[in-house]
């Protein structure tokens, strides 16, 4: 595997800091809870599923009451980090516990892929979001997992930039490069245009929390795709591993949205665009509702037209 | 007036440099139609009646026959540019019609901004996209221009940023906040998520080129919100004035759409965040169908539902 965004040394974890991806390839070395805490509120580390495995060696490192605290309180909307603490909790070898997970993810992941390969055509020209991929998990990734497992049917991306942090331009598109993945860069509000020249054959997305009736918070922008593919026709495809289901939670309505810094939408890094003393809302995510979803794919199945109904038995045997 | 894309010196024309906004305010001093060219092509000056002027000044400054080439290959989609050519080839008294073209242009958008500031609702909360203000026409603005003509019934701005050249982040937003014009801003992706959480009560944005059907060429996304705000069940309006409408145009499928360099996407001024080697794609305009729009906005007549039939006594008076 060329990416690895988490790597466990026997008593530290080694972290790719995504936010100087892609100029320098830079592991941050966490030694506490607070740490890895840190380290996931800024967004070092990013992505659902990664942010539950950095969780659990958060616990791995410091297996105390103070650390659950610390960790669950990072970063609000991805339910993998609550899943993962909630599994650390219950492990007697926490260190061995976290390895587990870790190990776990990149299966999952395989298992994704290759439940998601079966429903991509040949040739198909794959729209994706945010990034998913390897950086984005354990390795292998979700919904950049799927177009992973697709690779021998000559696939390629569109990978939308995905604002205000750009893990799509960054994350995506570095990571598709590193592996010789064929793949197009736009801005997010050329997707409806692509989609209206039939320049898209599918979209696939991840998720960082999906409720019990598949209604699925994913990066803010995620529902206009959703909402663009149903004009279109064209599949919308939600690829996440059981983790990133909270069964306690019905529907979408009451899953919480980060509301993150105004200084990620008024510029970039050091450089500010915007005039000073604007007002600014910058929403991390948004909620697609089930309806527009085609079907979630997850390690166990494919679910298509997700509702409560159809999830209910993989909820209840997870 | 605080804002003022073009001056005319009488033997120049000043434009201010809208690539340096809203850090600097420079004017660009034009003494050729090369100039004037190279300026909307580089865009220094932009938005659809802005341009039109700005060409009607080139002609001024040297009318001559390589003038009129130079200057319409500047740009390709926004039809106002081409109007304004035809209108200083046929004038005998350039320098005189190009100050008519300027004064024209601010009394047309007052009588856009008059024509549609009935139709927004006290207290309105406006989703706004690219800029389409004083900086984007020779004063008053089209869609902001409603705007700026209802804002005695407490309206506020939802400004989209338009990737990738942050027209709304930088012009849009500085605008507002130099008339105290109430103005939030969010990236783009963020319009669905706000319209889903009853945030926006209608959107208004303006034109390139009109279709005689009403299928409306504009800033790359303008579809993308069309999409939403039909969802939604938002009026979406199109606020534009006759000289952006294109009668020999019988649909929105044959307007010439602008494909602008790559690094427009992969960075932003010197910075640059996409990998090196990515494929990108920067269309800088969609088209939006006419059956996504509640209403054109013109100087004469807001077209409801419009469609070919219901355009054509306009297209034919003009």
């Amino acid at each position: 595997m060329k990416v690895q965004a988490l790597r466990w040394t026997g008593d530290a974890l080694e972290l790719l800091d995504q936010r100087l991806l892609p100029e320098q390839v830079v592991y941050l070395t966490c030694r506490t809870a607070a740490e890895v805490a840190a380290a996931i509120r800024d967004m070092a580390v990013r992505g659902a599923p990664a942010i539950g495995c950095a969780a659990a060696f958060g616990i791995a490192l410091e297996p105390e009451e103070t650390s659950y605290a610390v960790l669950a309180k990072s970063r609000p909307t991805a339910v993998n980090l609550f899943w993962a603490l909630e599994r650390m909790r219950r492990a007697t070898d926490k260190k061995a516990e976290a390895q587990a997970i870790l190990a776990e993810d990149i299966e999952v992941n395989r298992a994704i892929g290759a439940q998601g390969a079966k429903l991509v055509p040949r040739g198909a020209r794959i729209l994706t979001y945010c990034n998913t991929g390897a950086l984005a998990t354990a390795g292998h990734g979700t919904a950049l997992g799927v177009v992973r497992s697709a690779r021998d049917k000559d696939v390629s991306v569109i990978a939308c930039e995905t604002r205000p942090y750009l893990q799509g331009a960054r994350l995506t598109a570095w990571e598709c490069l590193q592996e010789g993945i064929p793949c197009t860069l736009i801005t997010d509000n050329m997707a409806g245009h692509l989609m209206s020249r039939n320049e898209i054959d599918l979209v696939i997305v991840g998720a960082d929390r999906i409720a019990a009736n598949g209604d699925t918070a994913n990066k803010i922008g995620t529902y206009t795709l959703a909402v663009l593919a149903r004009r279109h026709r064209l599949p919308f495809y939600v690829a996440a591993p059981l983790s990133t289901f909270d069964a306690d939670m019905p529907d979408g309505s009451k899953i919480p949205i980060e509301e993150r810094p105004a200084d990620e939408v008024t510029g970039y890094r050091g450089q500010r665009w915007a005039p000073e003393g604007i007002c600014v809302r910058n929403p991390a995510f948004d909620v697609t509702p089930a309806e527009l979803i085609t079907a979630i794919i997850c390690e166990k199945a494919v679910v298509v037209a997700p509702s409560r109904e159809r999830l209910l038995p993989l909820l209840t045997t997870h």
